[in-house]
């Protein structure tokens, strides 16, 4: 079973906080880029892996979705989001991702944000979301970068000359690390783009595009602090196509 | 025109020393990743890209392939490449890659080594390749990391606790980045992975694979220094189907 940290009293408190989840959708810089990688939503059946408080569940069915099924393995976040959403047409259900079953052919639209790099095995967890949509269907998704997570120690650090830099160490050592981030011991799993995309393309998807999310101008004059991201790539994005 | 470096005498005494140059295909530690990328080379017609001395035009005429083309932008590699070939079934051009034409349809098989990252203008080139390949080819390609090339100043260091790590900065911002190998101010163009890979997507390749060279246990037996290959991606290996 995955660690589920989001039912860490602790941690539930800390990331409640985060612009993100304040402000919803608004709060989350990479956004816009991850919402031009969706085809058209109307009508589609879509999954949301890991839904949180299910913002994406109700965007989407704002933008016509048929229906929308959000999962998530914290139980805080699926009463949460259950309370935050007066709209029939959406199912949210606690599951972990590590073990989770769909059905064959029951959605059109598949969707994660920021979940995957907890999950140890993502070569399952693709072929189930293979199996689980219908042919031509989009399944797009944001993980942190790799060479954000990679190091033993990532943080911010100065070189001898004083320019500011991101380390990298361990990346081709693939598999745990462990974080302090509102809680300690926060286990993530690292993979490398290669191995990430390759579980896509011999699941059977294509790669539609790959995006390494970046602030524009104008998001780094309403939010200085976000200037630090053209350093380093801090999220991964890809779009594929069943 | 793309610089070209490898007739400074200086450049080309120094480079022709290394042991890629030296000892071919066998001094290229990711060469066992890059060709296993490759489909059946028998009876293609193969297009090598930045073709160096032609070690790699004259293993695909080893392994069948009808005839190959190597394309360089040094006079001094491609009159050695002459040299070094016996075989009536292998032509060599002087070539810039930057503004490089091929016929339409005209070759089953494109391959690149370690060029690339030398071209200011990817795109046109990926479309260039994409009309000269019958459909169905593959092209397959290796480039220095984006991790490796995006810093300032790219060159280990030992962070506060003593970590030997490699470092990023200015990742985000694409374009030309110079160097000190083996002359002043070699001249590269740093593309994020999305970049590179987007370029492909849109032009109609379909991405197979993509692999961050990483040295196997027998090899950094066989060369101790490989070993810190483990800790920084170095080599982008990418491998398409049009």
């Amino acid at each position: 079973m995955a660690q589920n940290i989001y039912d860490n009293p602790d941690f539930f408190s800390g990331y409640s906080q985060l612009p993100r989840q304040v402000h919803g959708l608004d709060g989350a810089p990479e956004w816009p880029a991850l919402c031009a990688m969706f085809p058209d939503i109307g009508g589609k059946r879509a999954v949301d892996l890991g839904c949180g408080l299910g913002w994406v569940s109700r965007w989407l069915r704002e933008k016509g979705a048929h229906s929308a099924l959000g999962v998530d393995l914290s139980e805080n976040m699926i009463s949460r989001a259950r309370e935050l959403t007066p709209d029939a047409a959406i199912d949210y259900r606690i599951g972990d991702l590590e073990t989770l079953d769909l059905p064959e052919a029951a959605f059109d639209f598949a969707f994660s944000s920021l979940a995957f790099h907890y999950i140890r095995d993502f070569d399952r967890l693709v072929r189930v979301v293979h199996r689980a949509l219908t042919p031509g269907s989009f399944f797009v998704f944001s993980i942190e970068h790799p060479i954000f997570m990679a190091a033993t120690d990532p943080h911010w650090i100065e070189d001898e000359n004083g320019q500011k830099i991101w380390p990298v160490n361990r990346y081709a050592v693939e598999g745990e690390r462990r974080t302090d981030w509102f809680a300690k011991g926060v286990v993530k799993y690292h993979r490398r783009i290669g191995t990430t995309l390759n579980a896509l393309a011999r699941a059977g998807f294509v790669i539609q595009a790959v995006d390494e999310f970046a602030p524009t101008i104008e998001q780094i004059k309403q939010v200085p602090t976000l200037e630090e991201e053209l350093e380093r790539p801090m999220m991964l994005l890809v779009s594929s196509r069943r």
